[in-house]
């Protein structure tokens, strides 16, 4: 099999990773995140967001947005989120394990959320005081599980009326980066100025070999949810050890920029798998904004690739059934022209 | 206000269960089920379902839901449930607390599961393995919160279909009797004989002071759930010391028949009520088949009502706007009049 | 089997309280709480009390303890508890599953806990920041499960240095009447005075049917507390639906002073005994402060009690060996002098 | 500050580990454990342990150490473990997050458990059937925390009370190596043959970045904990994505046999300085068995190495105080011997 498009997770290690874990490779270091390195990550993230963030390294993208939501709620409340979102689809009950809280999901067709289909669903839900599940978290995912951007302002319009719902806004970026590389925008717009609480932010899918951080993002919410965050990370036994091996390739790719031209160069790969298969009579069933392309393959076309070897998910709804090729900051264009040329027949 | 129908569980204690209180007043008996009244509770419910059935009392509603479905689940499974039962609109987190589960909700208006629509639920839920949620326990509720009564036949085929697609079946019966009472059938055939794995068999709405029975049913599960829940119930704070108080009661209306006759008297209160609102050109949104009346309120009635101060409820979705009204055990059938000539005008 | 003394709770239902169910029988209440009955209970807590107290009656003592102390802490944090608490030895692991804390105890050998033993046992407990687990609320006993009843002096000084350690206090009073009774002091002495932050109030060993109130005091913590309880009380299933039937019984026999008048026969019945016991040369392993006696019970006068269909429980510890006794509101004299003559042979 | 000896999570990356990361860095590899890298560790294990074993990686100890406890346990148990193990000291609340079990602790001063320490603990255990927790897991740490290492005589021994007492066992093996490699035995006899059904096989202690191995032995329980675990470890946030990270180095110290070279190497350091601190006329406060030097050091010598800038630890309990030093695998003999140097004066 073929599984160079099948996901972003199946890609390997960026080169700037590799050097950065040979880089702390020997010498003595303070454990659990009192070393240089992690001192480093959380000056890389202030100069990212261009404002005091508080960083916590976790090796999961299921601890990362768990952990965060956990901050932010009590264990009597609600997440809400899209059907599709990867916290709503494979994180099995993680959600409930480590926030307590209840998962409810908007039918949104995994495309983005907005603020009528949050007012919509908030009224189909109960309010009766003690009896009903309270407010916690509006959880987003940018890009989105079928790889739509949203834009600052779409993200500010989502946070607004959460909050004016008595939510919390968290944002699953596990690929952040595709979001930021795509809008050419920064950081900042996306959260800080936009009202997000808390920002799952993924290395592990854009050249780490594991690491994602949860950033807590100035706020109102920001002072109770630091102080909460390092309990809750390690009383569910996600605080690392030898925490310079997930700092140091952290740093490294954010110090200089590369987690954008790794993300810019997969998106420009999905852009040029999308562009190739559309001019094949495929269409894509999403814009190809980030680093996935869904398409509504051509039925020759899906049979060609299958024949070649290719394997890719297939993603249905009963509004669409979708294939899924992801890109990766390692996919060569090579790659892209090879499994085009396999659907070419 | 006028609460006469505001709900069942504002109304009194029966007097069977007084009686029964009074009769366990003195002397001593042994703690936490080691009485005699805790033993005819379990022989009157083996007559009741004519079957080797495991009973536990509890006092709650919200307990007897989550205890029984969490001795059917491991943490990592899903419970379905329609999305205005009980269980998902008016029990907080309390299946997150106490089953470890996902809640996860079948958007059926209110009105009753079929095969189809639990078909449909699951085929729209992720299904890749470990990282999915696993299916656990179908709770249907026999009335639904509209007050429609599944048949013996209906429960079977939603179980046929819950267990077809890997899930145990819960049955939320805190008006269990309105129900059967409404059926004219047998117990079992609602529940053993149609593939039910646990029921909650309701005492409180019906004329007792509190206690909800979760009943293990005969099955492939009974055992093993029948281990569990004694340190279930207990784990959770819910094993009542003087154990007599609640038995005794519960005995006392199995034992003569008393919980069919008050819910039998209080469907047919309802019915009263329905047909002199029918009577008044209002329109029953759904049947009235057990003790609740649902109705689509001529707006000159409503305002009638609400000026003589009458409470009730009003329901909304997208599809209905209903207001309901509870009849009860002690409903008499001058109440039932006195509101419909406040009705009348 | 004469299990007279095996347990309080084996005791029947008080007059007061048989009479507040009869007299809340008919007619409609609000549900959950929102009834007569229960702002009479908070009225007559606040008169006992002589403050501000919160209230919020459950109908298990292990919901009491466990939801009140939940109230008070987060769940990464450590309850400090004797080693024979009813918490430590009686309540399964609710106090894990209702507040997520880590229960440790500390070994006194059921006596009095005192500031050194706090001290010693924190002391031998790590203190390594996020790995440990932090101080949360130190809970005792009073009476103590042998029956021990701290004055307020000694309350007061246990309290000042949890407090002083970092903790929070709860006081499980499942036996408060007994203890008050005892001490005859004002029960504000025992607790807001003493700096107690939360009481568990115990009825159903003082001749309710069930009925225990958790009861914040005023202090530091009682807003934060007061308004997790509900929230926490009903996602863990134990807010009562007919709440007049839990109130009503509550409130009588707050309101005219019954609580203390059962308590102090209570203790009485247990005085009765211990004195009679020691006549025939039975020495008190504690003293008989309240209504239990704990007995090194000579082995002659062990025998006939067997012999004559005696139950009592045998509580070992490696420093001694004792029989319990336990008497109770309902015991009357000649049911201790039953027991006399018969272990008089 | 000096921190070689302060603990060995603050040594680096061994070659084998960093040249393994450096071989998988390219190309794909399907995630989650469906990679070749994964594999190779299954097999390497069942190599080690000469037996069909389980095998589940995660990135850190607290999550081996109550994921493999949790897949052996029901939410109403016990674990049972030394009052200074890493579980009881280290983890903060992650054991009553994971397993839902209560933790106990058994005085042993960090020393070794033994049959009549555990029988003599269970004996002081209350056991009121469902009132009081279950047995659940008995843990102990081999090495202990002070460094001494359990003969595969005495696990055994241990283990066989254990189960007669309805404990399952688990070994937290973070430093398991230290272990096999002090005793020269082979692996499953420290495990397999000695009763014991769960493993905590560390690898970050010992070279690598991260990594711990959930190793479930075969025995009467590896069946149902295996079936349990990969949906405990997923609906707990710790499954990994890119799996061959992680798997990758495991496999390459354990193909080769580094993971024991590299633990007689530390034990080896170890053991240089004990001796040579004991030439100074420290006494060792444990015997020197694995790679931890733990040592009542003469005060002169205590002053002279903080002087020199030399950072340890200082456990101290009422019966000893001690200083600690953690020998790594990139302990150089060097290393020792300035320490000792600047200990001489």
């Amino acid at each position: 099999m073929r599984i160079d498009f099948v996901s972003d997770n199946a890609s390997g290690l960026c080169p700037e990773a590799l050097d950065a874990v040979a880089g702390v490779r020997g010498g003595r270091a303070a454990p659990y995140g009192a070393d240089g390195a992690t001192a480093e990550v959380a000056a890389a993230f202030a100069d990212v967001f261009e404002d005091d963030v508080e960083v916590f390294l976790v090796a999961t993208g299921t601890a990362a947005n768990t952990l965060g939501i956990a901050s932010l709620t009590r264990p009597w409340q609600r997440i809400l989120s899209e059907e599709f979102a990867h916290l709503a689809t494979d994180e099995s009950t993680a959600p409930e394990r480590i926030t307590g809280c209840r998962v409810t999901t908007i039918p949104a067709g995994g495309r983005k959320l907005t603020p009528a289909a949050l007012e919509e669903r908030e009224a189909g839900l109960s309010d009766r005081g003690v009896h009903s599940v309270a407010p916690g978290v509006v959880t987003l995912s940018n890009p989105t599980e079928l790889g739509e951007v949203y834009t600052p302002a779409e993200v500010a319009a989502v946070a607004e009326t959460a909050h004016r719902l008595g939510y919390r806004v968290h944002v699953d970026g596990a690929r952040f980066a595709n979001a930021v590389a795509a809008l050419g925008c920064a950081p900042r717009a996306l959260t800080v100025d936009a009202g997000v609480d808390a920002l799952s932010f993924g290395g592990t899918k854009n050249g780490l070999a594991l690491g994602e951080a949860v950033v807590l993002l100035p706020g109102p919410h920001q002072r109770e949810a630091a102080a909460a965050l390092p309990a809750l990370r390690k009383a569910h036994g996600h605080l690392l050890s030898k925490h310079r091996y997930v700092a140091a390739p952290f740093a490294a790719v954010l110090a200089d920029g590369a987690w954008l031209r790794h993300a810019a160069h997969a998106n420009a790969m999905a852009r040029r798998l999308s562009d190739g298969l559309a001019a094949l009579g495929c269409s894509p069933g999403v814009p190809t904004e980030a680093n996935g392309v869904f398409m509504e393959l051509d039925p020759v076309v899906d049979a060609r690739l299958r024949a070649s070897g290719w394997a890719f998910h297939h993603l249905g709804h009963p509004a669409w059934e979708l294939a899924r090729f992801m890109a990766s900051f390692d996919t060569a264009p090579a790659d892209v022209d090879h499994l085009l040329a396999d659907a070419a027949g």
